[in-house]
């Protein structure tokens, strides 16, 4: 899977200069810390929605849920929207091995076939060598870093993170492009303690992320690698890659995947971790039957939490909140941004999922 | 005005259900709490505005101020944009009856001619059956609650509110576009304590709905039933229904309305309530020659209140705040969001009023 | 330069009744309040993208860094996106005049060639004389004052800021187009301790000024003066006017702007003023590889400060950040909201610039 060409090799020398940038990082004595390794790989492939059209999408996929390094010859899974999301904890040394496998859906003559790829891990303030961002002089840094982890390579990102909270990660090459064919994941950091955020108790914890998608700009990438970015309209507003539909037994609707209908008893605390990486819509989440105590934003503590029932999210930040589970009951939670609601025109064809309390 | 069909035995057996839930709900010995009740009716007509532009319009009407069951066979008013204010105060027994008269200006043949309709009011957080929400799957409640209330039947909503602040209430079939035709009211739970809210002091206070509309949407659900929800675009950015103008004289306009034009006097503390039921615009609302103290949000006591001169509110959010009268002066308020001070093309025709201090 | 017209002699009348105004406003026995004088311009001229292209703009321009009164017959600058900043202290007297001297790049017959203009300085909480909104019925002022202040002639703008903090200045003529074609400029009000805002200490400090343009907008507003408000489709998303390019030589990139580069020190505090004037995009602004200290908003000082990576500004709002710069590193920060990074329908033309720490 990886080929050791000339532009590894030259990625190689950057690793190492990104090493020497990692340990200088690093507190002496501490060497003990625990290692966290995740081995991602660039995969595309078809999206379906339920409304039974397809999109071409482009996303980050792990050869197994441990996030082993894949096999020689191994087959990779397809991709999914979101990503899947990366687990770790304060202090750990994590390292991220990016693989760029190419892009085996795209059009052959298509201009991008052959593009880079990074990992910006976003919300971490990392080093410049593992920020995942091309084309900022780099200072001491091979030149080649800049251009992003070119097809048949791979490229290691380390790091150790000091905050708890909910990041994501996306790719950080043609942004705008890359990340909307939906090159992004949920990077969460979890404290020390076991059900426990910034001194928060909680029973059970949800992330929900929320993204957009114009299929028309998706192929359009797929065949030609081109498209004229201010005609994006969006066509699907997602939560965890889905929208929802009046059938309730359909298999590809939000409340059919167990990362989003939320599930509690009487009497828990729910975590939700509410991302967003949208195109320029503002979602508007809004779950019935409760109120949200917001504890923390963009992984820090929130030092004065407050309530709410409709909380805007804009792309790239995140909301930490907790609903305590007052009764049994069963509710609806959507974007109450009226147009996030009517993916491919149809109401109520959004980011809508089922609050399920026994 | 009630027909006792088939339907209605039905829905009557699940306000049977609702009251079970209810009476678990509320807590022994507590009979004596205030009784409040609302009849809301159904009812669709023209909306005009300060241009002279008509739109088909639906929402709410009350039969009089009392919101009083209304006589047999008497005559509703028409719809206005916003549906009236309802108000009660903290530990009221609220009744809402939602009477579904039909929509006698829609065309017969259009899709929407016989739709149902609920009540959800938003921010209440209530069991299921009175959620307004079709379509959960509802354990223990008849299947037909599912489904809206139907034309010519009618439909008891109980809850007891807990919490002082401001709501908003709305259908929730078809959300987006029974939303956007105007079916949605201020909701506003008073404290025990007359103006007093949050433990803070006011002189005076006014309510600030804002919303859409395009008026090409209400015209094709009138005669079709049916749009193409990603075509909409808004072309009426509303304050309480209404769009200001530059001739001062318009009955019509937005400072003709005396819920929108703030009056007030030297020392004063103005309480404004603000609203939002977008379809996706996300209003910066400002006020000129004064700063705004945010003390509440969606219903909820704010422990750390800030100052704002600009507060942008997304779709199903409210903020109250506070606005020390400190000089005689007149000024305006408005939305900063450009893009919102030009419905129909047109400079300043938008959710902008006036301060007139004395 | 002044025209002393039948107008002015009117507005003349109106700077009188201003200034009694102003006299009951200031406390008595501080005569020793020192005066800061300004003087802004009203120029238009042609505006260059770093992508080559060109848009006619308006804006005020000050004939030197002292914001001195130009000499007769003197040239003025050609008009700059955002304006020139202007920065006063608290409890200073503040004096500026708004010299109108008219369109001279407008076409003759275009509408807009003998438009009024004004200065509202948004956040100040000014009485109505000095706040330059026009058109709202003035008690006790005379009525030619709330026409704005005609081509050749004068107005003076006088109040002492109380809260020091960010702020912004602009057009309140016709505002959406006005503000749209370039009128707007920071406005900053420094506290009397230097190098210290709301109390905590910062070693630097930027202004980012975020805003939009449609170039097709200000083309025909310069030809015909009008423009169908409801076509409105941002073309620029601009940081202190520039939009980012690939080529990191280009002079007029944001990263060629010595306004926008953030230089700073290890070690040190940055204060970063986030100021916008948006059609109606919500700007998510996400610097990389640092987290910001939200201290103060929309000028005033925030009781409880917290800690964003991303931060969506509205259309008329002002953030007030710290930035610890914990490390030598360089890093980008941009707007997450990824369709603001496609200006010209190209990634990553939009607001983005460096964090350059040495």
């Amino acid at each position: 899977m990886r080929s050791p060409s000339k532009r590894s090799l030259l990625l190689a020398v950057s690793v190492v200069a990104g090493l020497l940038l990692l340990a200088a990082a690093t507190r002496p004595g501490v060497a003990s810390r625990p290692v966290k390794t995740f081995h991602l790989y660039v995969n595309d492939g078809e999206w379906e929605f339920a409304d039974g059209e397809k999109s071409y999408i482009v996303g980050y996929v792990a050869y197994n849920s441990k996030f082993e390094e894949a096999p020689p010859g191994a087959k990779l899974p397809a991709p999914t929207i979101p990503s899947p999301e990366i687990r770790v904890k304060v202090g750990d040394e994590v390292h991220v091995f990016l693989h760029h496998n190419g892009h085996s859906h795209a059009a052959k003559d298509s201009a991008f076939a052959n593009v880079t790829h990074t990992i910006h891990f976003h919300g971490m303030d990392l080093v410049q060598a593992y920020d995942g961002v091309p084309g900022v002089p780099a200072e001491g840094l091979p030149a080649k870093l800049l251009g992003g982890v070119p097809v048949g390579s791979v490229y290691e990102y380390k790091f150790v993170p000091e905050y708890e909270g909910t990041y994501l990660y996306h790719c950080h090459i043609d942004s705008s492009t890359h990340i909307l064919l939906g090159m992004y994941g949920a990077f969460v950091v979890e404290g020390k303690k076991p059900n426990t955020i910034y001194g928060h108790h909680y029973d059970r914890e949800y992330t929900l992320f929320f993204s957009e998608m114009d299929s028309a700009h998706n192929e359009a990438i797929r065949t030609r690698g081109d498209y004229e970015m201010l005609k994006w309209k969006t066509d699907y507003f997602l939560l965890n890659g889905r929208i929802f539909t009046d059938d309730l037994t359909n298999p590809l609707s939000t409340i059919a995947d167990p990362r989003s209908v939320i599930r509690a008893k009487e009497g828990e605390t729910v975590l939700l971790r509410l991302v967003d990486a949208s195109f320029s819509h503002v979602t508007a989440f809004h779950p019935h039957a409760y109120h949200m105590k917001v504890i923390g934003i963009d992984g820090r503590k929130l030092e004065s939490p407050y309530w709410k029932d409709t909380i805007p999210i804009a792309s790239g930040e995140r909301y930490d909140v907790l609903v305590p589970i007052i009764q049994k009951r069963k509710s609806i939670a959507h974007d109450h941004n009226l147009g996030g609601m009517v993916s491919t025109g149809k109401y109520p064809r959004g980011p809508l999922t089922i609050f399920a309390v026994e």
